[in-house]
């Protein structure tokens, strides 16, 4: 797997420098795996999130979208099998008291190796894995004598489970207070506001439910920058279907959001699905859509048939009837749910990837080369730049009329310092697909320049034609 | 005060039976003061969102926007004061092992006595309260012999503060471990990240940074449906300004806020300002954006003027100059800080009351009524209604050829059951201002019934201009 760590360190320094993505409370030196949205980043993130929005919500008439908080009622995560499963096995060594994800310890250590002894090394681990046999894990890190990084001994404890859900206190009032969980995945929300949403909203099956929002998982080893985060964003659609019907919409739903993903431009080349080695035992198929970050190809989001698992368990745990009465063919049955999965942080991820490029622009000998952000116009977090080429002669004044005609439709920015060939190099580094200058001739004939960044060729067009060329591009 | 509490109930089942707001966990039988927004609720809320933040920094060319994460890092909210400082007093009661905010326990007692010895008790109150005296609070519940409702005794603890952040543990590594908090205001995040923005975004002052996202708290007794959560929403914006010109500027954006409410068509005179009596120690302007909700005038938005408080702070404990050279001046200065900061939760609220009507159209000595949600069409969920008058005689694919010209443009919703006056008054009820209705008429000469929600008059339009017609009234 080609990856490319130069790249994706110029990509993190790209995101710090513009504006797009900052490492979270940095006066404080940081928070480790949390980082911030800068003021680009946040606007690119929220158009990402509004376009996946829309595009579940509003263009299907039977998927609505819901809002559930952060917090939920602690049963919910033991029906869901978190409380009980969701955890890493972890080891300490006992003299330099450090912790070790068992996974990640044994992978460090298998890249020592030559290939072939590596990867029997990766292959016995994950054997181990599956068979949730810690003392077995233990054996192997034992057997191999690997070490501890800082304390250079094999001095290890037993290997243990850590769960990753982050937990914190509810009510003050002595009766009331109760341990609850900052959510794992936002799918539980919609999960246990089935019935609510079905029957208020008078739902038929086939239908969906979307939500967007913030979960949270305490990774012992959180890295690749805001890929693995441990407070992160998921967009997440439980789709419940008639039983037995799962195959063909797991079928729908995999190229529906295939299709979602090139409606935004990217080379197909750049996208495979990966189907899981190993399904979860109540799910009857699971595949991921992986993207080719510089880092190899990842996982940006699943599709996964769960049947009935879920509502089942919140049955059995809530004692309410989690069951749909078809009407079709007059039965009662607990729904069958397709899952679409997707990270927002790692879609951001990819779309900035995506959108880097380094181009050399030497011509006649002379080098020169600039940064640009292929952004899709429409994911873009300026859509038009306005400059007027001096700050007299009532270029400004020109200028900011323009500014006022376009800002109630789209994110318009305006700047009158520095030379124009400046100006147009910052608005490249944040992907802003158009610039427009006010020059002197505006005056005469009512002309701009108009200046596309990917091409970087420049027209001159109608003053009054600038705000539709911009929303015919952004909305196409 | 007149306050509705028939009404304020009267909204509340509203909000759960037409999939506004349901009770979180609720098949767990709920989580206390955490609630979820159903799928009308999550689209108005998403609606009041955007038009907040298109408000802020789109409209605004020297505002921007961040998003910045819930954990932050410790230290900011010692800089903060919220360590030491955020606390309410509480006590115990010995026998029922009952705990009280302090200040509820007493008004409570206060509504029993007659009026001026009420209001003598709560001036008593509030100046032990604003001198932090939680001896001299103690031995005014023992004066007035204030008993606990569960045992009936005085028999109390002394006053304790209990600090209202929410805690859990970041990381699992032993030496990486720390103690975080749940943000209890979004405000820090625009703080610690100042430096960041203003230099990344080569930002002048004036300038704001906005930002949208949830903050907790955990209150000992939340309140009034969604009016006080633990879990809530805030968007916020921080305004730096040159030293000394605070006062202008906090006039300004007194005066902007209170233009942005009404923009959205409420009454003015359920409006109010409302000055903070007492102001923090280090703000020199406060005041409160009140609205007349069924319960009374209560706050909806602060605007604040912080001075260099917060920024100092920042510097203090950072060791980072959080400061800001101003080329107009030749001078380096901690900027100051106008706050504008509102409760999206709240105006939800806000919106949902003043939009509740429950109309009689009683005609010609026939019973009738109905409840009409009179939202504003920029913030209604479902915007278009479109109904075939029958299932067949190809009025379906009528109506939903019109369904894919608009879908794109703003939610619209499908619907062939029932009488066509039955429909109605159920997109009344979740507030869609337009119906459209495809009958056999439509087939001849291409027009349609377009009914609008607040007068309920209906009149004939061409099919082909609908989509342009809501367009134009969503945009208003």
């Amino acid at each position: 797997m080609a990856t490319d760590q130069n790249k994706f360190q110029a990509i993190i320094s790209h995101c710090k420098e513009y504006g797009f993505v900052f490492q979270s409370s940095e006066i404080y030196d940081g928070l480790s795996a949390v980082y911030d949205y800068g003021q680009n980043g946040a606007q690119l993130k929220k158009n990402i999130r509004d376009y996946w929005w829309k595009s579940m919500t509003q263009m299907h008439d039977n998927i609505v979208g819901i809002d559930a908080a952060i917090f939920m009622h602690p049963t919910t995560w033991k029906a869901s099998g978190h409380v009980d499963g969701f955890s890493d096995p972890m080891i300490d060594n006992k003299d330099s008291k450090k912790r070790y994800r068992v996974d990640h310890l044994i992978e460090a250590h298998a890249e020592t190796l030559d290939a072939a002894a590596g990867e029997e090394l990766i292959a016995k681990m994950n054997a181990l894995l599956a068979a949730d046999d810690l003392a077995g894990l233990k054996a192997l890190i034992e057997a191999y004598k690997i070490k501890c990084a800082v304390s250079g001994t094999v001095n290890w404890t037993d290997v243990r489970q850590f769960n990753l859900m982050f937990s914190t206190q509810l009510g003050s009032v002595t009766d009331e207070a109760s341990e609850i969980y900052l959510r794992p995945e936002t799918a539980q929300g919609i999960f246990v506001n089935f019935l609510n949403v079905q029957k208020t909203g008078r739902m038929k099956i086939p239908f969906g439910i979307a939500q967007i929002g913030k979960a949270f998982r305490n990774e012992i080893v959180a890295r690749q920058f805001i890929f693995r985060m441990r407070e992160f964003e998921q967009m997440e659609m439980q789709f419940f279907v008639r039983p037995g019907t799962q195959k063909e919409w797991f079928q729908y739903w995999k190229e529906e959001r295939m299709k979602w993903h090139l409606s935004l431009g990217a080379d197909p080349a750049k996208y495979k699905f990966h189907e899981h080695e190993k399904l979860a035992f109540y799910a009857d198929a699971a595949e991921d859509i992986e993207f080719e970050f510089p880092i190899g190809f990842k996982e940006v989001e699943g599709i996964h048939s769960r049947t009935d698992h879920d509502l089942g368990r919140h049955q059995e745990f809530s004692k309410k009837k989690m069951q749909y009465f078809d009407t079709e063919i007059n039965q009662n049955y607990i729904p069958y749910v397709i899952e679409t999965s997707i990270g927002l942080d790692r879609m951001f991820l990819l779309t900035v990837c995506n959108a880097y490029e380094e181009e050399d622009l030497t011509k006649d000998g002379k080098e020169d080369s600039r940064v640009v952000m292929r952004f899709p116009a429409k994911l873009a977090p300026t859509k038009l730049a306005i400059f007027p080429l001096t700050k007299k002669d009532g270029l400004p004044e020109i200028a900011k009329e323009l500014m006022d005609i376009c800002k109630p439709h789209f994110h318009t920015f305006y700047e009158e310092k520095d030379a124009i060939g400046k100006r147009y190099r910052r608005q490249d580094a944040i992907g802003t697909p158009f610039c427009v200058t006010i020059d002197h001739q505006t005056k005469e004939d009512n002309t701009v320049t108009i200046r596309y960044r990917d091409s970087m060729e420049q027209e001159r067009i109608p003053l009054d034609k600038v705000k539709e060329l911009v929303l015919n591009k952004i909305n196409e």
